[in-house]
């Protein structure tokens, strides 16, 4: 920290993403991306004439975009944002209905920004454990007194609430917003996009990282009634009216499109999801409900960390948390068919090697 | 404004970008685009290979793109910083810099962003007054008492600060960090670059939107002394580590490396933007004298909003910003040599019409 950096945020902890090895290679399922490319619409749409057009800005209303995501969901153009990447919107969300009066409510095990964007914005925080099996209590979101955000499915759990569970929460809290993200949900979780006709205070959050094969465009929406739309537009245009670069745009409208595509995708990794938790268990895990593309599991046989660095040793990334809930665990990305038995493969060994 | 959004922020006015017209055809001279398209190499490495590995996150680091920088400016990788077009890089600076006790300093014809940031930070500002010219006089920014940010050359003016001006600006504020936004600095002016070694108080900020015919791809970098790069990573890793896409990233580090194609872009601008002043001026008007990609010009014979309105439809988009001291002019892009031939000749009609 230089002398310069504002006193004020002294106590801010960046988050420390996963690791994204240029050179080396991993049998990589730490970051949750997708194991397979993009559309093949995608190339079809990133043409040398577009290439060129990079001289030009790209459009601030981002229209091309939200149009198909229109289309895709059956909202009005009005009722969509978007962000670079869903953390951007997520990030204005919270500085658009956060302040010193209205706390951001999460659980205490979720997605590491919440706590970040609450720092970063000087806001306060109420954070409501996870019930002992890592479950939510919908109940206990009741009248929280804040913004609640809730990843669902959540992270690093894979967990999921129902849809009837999510609007007891809408329903009990009907004067602060409810942020759903949904970053994971086309996983087999239940989405709250249809009851967004219903509510004022929800905004879903969802991504074309993970169900749309593209993490590295970075693109992100959210999807609300247009009053909470226009909010969060208007710090867009306060922070950065241009933040979705061109080459982005188009191939996010291209993948929102090819819908057989996507679903193929979905379903594929769905299935290796649940065949490798069965893998998993067989091999004497304890593995938690996923309906997200990637599982949590534990052993009592080697600690997390451990478990995370000899794998990596092998040439498996995976993700390991630190916190003390969540330092018993690995969080392990779901990948091609191919990619989970070799790591099946080399886990079993290691756990062999553990004297099991 | 829905009923949620945070009452802290209700005297928020978001920018308003230039138009952006996606159907219709302009003589497009409104938002400081490059009239000539990316370096041919941008072209070469947005392949097929690379639209499948969108399916990966990008790198947090921006490695790639650092080393290219790096080599270009003869920096250390730890001297250079990242973001989605130069407005995020500037808005992390805000963030980094001010706060209650640290107002932003800037002058009061500027671009019309900085005062933005400072109210969605809930920063207060010192606004320094531009002279009767629209110059700036340096050592009105002597002890400021704040962060200063300056656009150098100045926004929409045009008009550029010496090096040694800056110089004296950066020795008589050494409790405070001196942000100059060189957006524009390939036309004409003089670069602070290489007084980062001398300055532990000095960030440079430059874009690839201008000079490096990239709007479209938003990508901006901060250069400075490695521990304010510290300060500006650690608002970037708090708001999105992932805040530049694949592609993106792919075309910055390939354009800043055709230096010959940079050096003869701006070359032609420079020299049109030359022979367009002369000939306005021929005309009657009055011309800043700028070292941008824009000329900031007037007559007495119409209003700047009638200007605007009245070379829009005749198929000319310029800018007008409605303040008071800017209110006579028009901001007028330098495009290339045939379309400032158009723009000059629909002018010279239009202003014949006024009765000249």
């Amino acid at each position: 920290m230089s002398r310069f950096f504002t006193k004020t945020l002294e106590e801010l902890e960046p988050y420390v993403p996963g690791e994204q090895p240029q050179n080396q290679k991993y049998i990589k399922l730490n970051t949750n991306e997708n194991p397979y490319p993009p559309s093949p619409w995608v190339k079809e749409v990133l043409t040398a004439d577009e290439a060129d057009k990079l001289r030009l800005y790209s459009d601030p209303t981002c229209k091309t975009l939200v149009d198909a995501l229109s289309a895709r969901y059956d909202l009005e153009p009005d009722q969509i944002m978007l962000g670079n990447g869903s953390d951007e919107v997520l990030a204005f969300a919270v500085r658009a209905f956060c302040d010193e009066n209205t706390p951001l409510v999460f659980p205490d095990v979720t997605y590491g920004c919440y706590p970040i964007w609450a720092s970063l914005n000087r806001i306060s925080t109420k954070i409501i454990p996870l019930e002992e099996d890592f479950s939510i209590d919908p109940t206990k979101y009741y009248n929280a007194g804040g913004t609640i955000v809730l990843a669902n499915p959540n992270a690093p759990t894979g967990m999921a609430l129902t849809r009837d569970q999510m609007e007891g929460i809408l329903k009990n809290n009907q004067e602060n917003v409810v942020i759903v993200d949904e970053a994971y949900v086309d996983f087999g979780a239940e989405s709250c996009l249809n009851l967004i006709p219903y509510y004022d205070n929800l905004v879903v959050v969802q991504t074309f990282s993970k169900s749309h094969n593209l993490a590295g465009a970075r693109v992100g929406y959210a999807m609300a009634q247009a009053s909470l739309i226009e909010d969060l537009n208007r710090i867009k245009f306060s922070f950065h009216p241009y933040n979705i670069n061109r080459l982005s745009m188009l191939a996010a409208a291209a993948s929102i499109q090819d819908v057989a595509y996507f679903r193929n995708c979905c379903e594929k990794i769905i299935r290796t999801r649940e065949e490798t938790a069965k893998t998993l268990k067989e091999m004497g895990l304890e593995v938690l409900p996923s309906k997200a593309n990637f599982l949590f599991a534990r052993t009592d046989r080697i600690l997390g960390a451990d478990l995370y660095k000899s794998l990596k040793a092998r040439g498996v990334l995976v993700r390991h948390f630190g916190k003390p809930r969540t330092a018993p665990y690995v969080r392990i990305t779901i990948g091609t068919d191919e990619e989970m038995k070799a790591f099946l493969n080399i886990l079993g060994d290691l756990l062999r090697g553990q004297g099991a």
